[in-house]
């Protein structure tokens, strides 16, 4: 038997006592190590995704673990390796894969939210799901690979350089690994939150910061761009005014990533659009190469991942974690599984 | 002495005898043959660009001409020449231009709304705009190179390729050309369009057309395209409707590219942008080159100058073309300068 966290509707969550599921073909069985809860995790939670997600159900998917069993015609996998999961499944057959995007397959499985996730002691995934980590990196630190992941293939998609100027507009676990991405990448980057605790937090990890309630951005974007505007702003806060003053930083021909979750429509300057010719990009998940590099980022210790884990918690205590995030309190809680 | 149209504010329009300006170094002097009036031209009749104009004005920039006398120091061009104005001037010296991006100059004077234009006999510009045209394009058809290199430059800036699928939106002037230089490059194209008068005219081009207000055209298009949606989607309508359907129309990674001047912020679906991952690209003007490809389409007869030329006026009755424009009566109206 095997403990799992399961999200019952209604903002609970509870643990229970479960069989591991058997690996089938072209399976693996993984003892779950740690699981990071993320926004989505909380959106799920404050009940926004009950139709998608159904219930009961188990979800995360920032993880880290170790193979305990391998099933059948699965190859080049063993029993003891630490592993992490690319968390898509596609179908291959719909026009995005047909394209060769099946990381945007239209009828995308992202195991963890429309399949059971991590948040137990025993997860059986497709080996094709698997990522190798490398020896030299913790579990604990490997549990940020698939945040670190989204924050690499954003990165990828604005084609930021070194020496680029960008601005990150939210201070938030995924706006603050952007910054950090960026950083690592060679780019001059300033992170734009309104709120003093994530400035703060963004500040404790080496990033410069600016107050746009306090300063005005636009003016503070003009002078430390010589009167160009940013190469690339990431739009990472989910606000309104954010997207709307978002235009007015970025130069000629720059390019604006919307990375956030806007569920609602957004008013946007397409005046401003038309007449810098800007380029706004949507950038959603990663590919394996994304994951790749992001094994490489936080191995090699370019992720501030002792600042980026504020907390742990036993499986037992995943209620808290949600509610410690939920209250603004930390910037990344994990839970640790098998323990 | 010769004739100049003036606006003198307040939807009024003059005509009066003036001196010809004496061409100074670097420059020519044109005699102007036809003008077409644009939308551009009609919200400076409206009043709606007062500030930026100034009054009185000589307005005007889509033209055709020959040259009567030329300036010192200018080379390469003589009288007689048959030529059209690309009317932009670049300051150089902005973060813009050093990037490479002349036409987009944070400085930019667009001749003819920022500096004099071309409703005048005699016309005095630098021979740094000046674009040659060929002997077997007619000085009317030739008025309209400066449309299409607009339509030309904003396929471009799609990246659009033969066999793509791409929707028009909006069968104004600019869509139709749009639409035109889409399918010359051998995309199939629908233009979506709610005015019945304006379909008319579209299909009268050849054009397939359809109506958003009659069909479900997300629906249409994921027919049309075996479920992937449009490679390209065009906004050239202006309506706020139009911008918050647009990015339905998208395929996974496709592109939407805003033509049309939207004074106001639209409410754009930021939630579609993400999950498609779109490409949205603001696109103004033209190069150069976009000049040159104009010429060689309208040369071969790609552009269906016939019918985009609904009417041709004398200078003397400017401004009843400006009214024809203002009722919708009339695709392209090109006022006959020196008759």
């Amino acid at each position: 038997m095997m403990l799992s966290a399961t999200y019952v509707g209604d903002r609970t969550l509870t643990v229970e006592e479960r069989e591991p599921k058997v690996p089938g073909s072209g399976e693996v069985r993984i003892a779950v190590a740690y699981v990071g809860i993320c926004g989505t995790d909380l959106h799920v939670f404050h009940g926004d995704m009950d139709q998608r997600v159904g219930t009961p159900a188990t979800i995360g998917h920032e993880m880290s673990g170790t193979i305990v069993e391998v099933g059948p015609g699965v190859e080049g996998w063993a029993v003891g390796d630490a592993v992490t999961v690319m968390p898509l499944a596609w179908d291959g057959t719909c026009p995005a894969c047909r394209a060769g995007h099946q990381y945007l397959c239209q009828n995308l499985d992202f195991i963890g939210i429309d399949s059971p996730g991590a948040l137990q002691q025993s997860w059986t995934v497709p080996a094709s799901t698997l990522v190798r980590l490398p020896d030299r990196l913790s579990l604990r630190d490997a549990a940020l690979v698939e945040p670190v992941a989204v924050a690499v293939h954003d990165v990828r998609r604005s084609e930021l350089a070194a020496g680029d100027k960008a601005v990150v507009i939210g201070a938030g676990p995924i706006g603050v690994l952007i910054a950090t991405v960026a950083a690592a990448l060679g780019a001059n980057v300033v992170v734009a939150e309104i709120d003093a605790n994530r400035r703060a937090a963004a500040e404790s990890m080496g990033l410069r910061t600016l107050d746009p309630s306090a300063v005005d951005q636009v003016a503070w974007v003009e002078d430390w761009t010589g009167g160009a505007g940013a190469d690339v702003v990431f739009e990472v806060s989910g606000a309104a005014a954010a997207v709307l003053g978002a235009t007015s930083l970025v130069k000629v021909r720059g390019t604006l990533v919307v990375v956030a979750i806007h569920s609602q429509p957004r008013p946007m300057d397409l005046h401003r659009l038309f007449w810098r010719e800007l380029r706004v990009l949507g950038a959603r998940v990663y590919e394996r190469c994304d994951f790749e590099r992001a094994i490489e980022l936080v191995a090699q210790g370019a992720i501030p991942a002792d600042r980026m884990i504020t907390q742990v918690v036993p499986l037992v205590e995943v209620a808290s974690a949600f509610e410690t995030l939920e209250a603004g309190r930390a910037m990344k809680i994990l839970v640790a599984v098998t323990q």
